[in-house]
């Protein structure tokens, strides 16, 4: 895991659903978080449903850290992120969160980082904003441009828990499991199901040409890697096989 | 919006809790998606919660469209994409959901394509991948991999959201509101603040020039545009004023 990680902390204001701080310790841990701090939280929280939806995650429900104001729950963060939908003196000065994400998880290689959540129906106070150093927005349908708390919460970790990973991490296992299949290996099985074609009687010799070409562009298509030429390969051998004892169909 | 996001069909198997459901119906609007499909749902549903999740979102919720398996739910897809977080036979071939996803919004722009996310404890099984054209993967945290159903929909969703959006949509406002200054504005402004230390009696003519290359140095980080230079502008001019009737420091 990469150690910027931890130096991420969600900070929810004035969270009122207890549900939505138990989806929100589930969406961290998915993502490698693990710090959780409230500021302000409504007295009313329902903490056995905080402890519901955070199924495996009530480890970061136990540990949140809960303070007065934002002000103090931010106090010791080098980069104090806001996220926000709305227009506005400071809003407009938004980052698509996406592209704030590189240059924020280096700053918590160094120090912490507050990504910072407001409330259910209003989002952040014009007065929490200016304490924040960023402002960044998740883009959304402008006929419902409202995102859940716990769903803007994982959108946001999840763009860090990305850009935490090499690109390695994220390739196909597919690559990395079979090689691409060489222009040699292709044209080995192409030859097999050539034989094959003629073997089941599906075509003849006159037109066994034709019939390649398009067997040839099927499976240029979906075929890719020595793993998928060895199933092709085995089918075509079995398939002559099997037809070996019967006469062509006519 | 895209013509293509009307394209793209939510289809949850299984499914057991009705919050999942409504909030599902949130996370659809919020990303432009509007046609939720329900194959096998649990009888035990309580549609009472999905009503509360959708919030504004109760019209897809009560569009919604209930088949009794998952083969005739994607009956009329031409891509049937699958999510899966776990390895095996069928699943060893996922993509990362982040790169399958322009290749996906292109096939919707001309057939359905459906999004299939499977059951709250077990996804989808080995039959109901077979259905799959592509199966994709959420990157997650391995210490808890397993995204909360709602959540990996606004994950999958938002890829598709954002995808449909040119990247100017997705441009800081910022930008957009106020150019670029240029170096001649900066001078001028870095100029106005030179008197301005001068009036206040911050420096003296002697050390000036070093006190300059410092703030040249933070505004240099931090002040972009030309609203920028307007406001640092306004400030010299106003303490300057305002120094003008003071002795200076000594």
């Amino acid at each position: 895991m990469n150690p910027a990680l931890a130096n991420l902390k969600v900070v929810l204001v004035g969270t009122r659903y207890g549900g939505n701080v138990g989806s929100v310790c589930r969406a961290m841990a998915n993502c490698g978080l693990s710090e959780l701090r409230l500021a302000a939280p409504s007295p009313d929280i329902t903490w056995e449903f905080a402890e519901r939806m955070a199924v495996h995650a009530t480890g970061i429900l136990a540990a949140r850290k809960t303070f007065p104001t934002l002000a103090e729950a931010v106090a010791d963060c080098a980069a104090v992120v806001g996220t926000s939908r709305r227009g506005g003196l400071y809003r407009q000065h938004s980052t698509d969160a996406r592209a704030a994400v590189p240059d924020l998880l280096a700053a918590a290689a160094k120090a912490p980082v507050a990504l910072v959540f407001g409330r259910e129906d209003k989002g952040l106070l014009n007065e929490e904003l200016l304490l924040c150093t960023h402002v960044v927005r998740l883009p959304a349908s402008p006929d419902y441009p409202s995102y859940n708390l716990a769903q803007s919460v994982v959108l946001l970790c999840h763009e860090f828990y990305r850009a935490s990973l090499g690109p390695a991490a994220l390739a196909s296992p597919e690559e990395e499991v079979s090689p691409p299949a060489s222009s040699k290996m292709r044209q080995t099985m192409l030859g097999k199901w050539r034989d094959m074609l003629l073997a089941t009687g599906f075509t003849d010799e006159e037109r066994a040409t034709h019939m390649m070409e398009g067997f040839g562009r099927i499976f240029a298509r979906g075929a890719k890697t020595e793993a998928d030429m060895r199933i092709l390969m085995g089918l075509a051998r079995q398939a002559g096989w099997a037809a070996g004892g019967r006469e062509p169909r006519p």
